[in-house]
């Protein structure tokens, strides 16, 4: 079974890692074909770490998790420490297929959002 | 004439920052109809800063500014900092009608891009 990891940085503010988890949650409900399993994982500062978002998956019994970076730009979280921290748990997972996917900001669709985001002010 | 500020972070790392004006210039280009004027501005640790953003807007003739938080949760940045950094600004602009749009996570096309982004693992 796939599994998506949704990793956010993770912040001081609970308000702020509920929203990454409500997230998960409501992409869960949007693209169930595509993964069988979703959860969220947080960099630092918050209750699900990435090796633990990991763990949660395996234990669903992911096959494959792809492991995507809600970040925007390619700062060094992005370019050294996910990849990094993934790597170090690959080896507690060896039948597990694990991938680290481009981040958000790096999505050629930035592009729409963005224009369509311009036009809800508040 | 109507004018959009994108507004991110800031980085220590300077390739961070060029990202985003980057995308801002590629953003000028797809939506030239919306907006005559588009400029990058940051809340920290970069060149231009919010009220700098804002001036240049003022200084190509805006009209009005959409300042967009290129953010993707609702931390104290989006919900006090920049409000409140534009609202200081404002005054220096009677005539410039401004506005704080929501930040990009809020978009409802977040969805379609986190699906989509699952399919560019690197």
């Amino acid at each position: 079974m796939k599994a998506l990891l949704l990793v956010a940085h993770g912040s001081r503010r609970q308000q702020s890692n509920d929203e990454v988890v409500q997230l998960a949650e409501r992409l869960k409900n949007n693209c169930s074909e595509q993964y069988g399993i979703i959860h969220a994982g947080f960099l630092e500062l918050a209750d699900t770490l990435i090796p633990d978002g990991i763990k949660k998956c395996a234990d669903d019994g992911a096959s494959s998790i792809i492991v995507l970076p809600y970040f925007l730009n390619s700062g060094r979280h992005v370019v050294e420490d996910i990849p990094e921290i993934v790597e170090q748990t690959r080896p507690d997972y060896p039948d597990i297929d694990i991938k680290v996917a481009q981040h958000l900001g790096a999505s050629d669709m930035m592009m729409d959002l963005l224009i369509a985001s311009e036009n809800s002010t508040s």
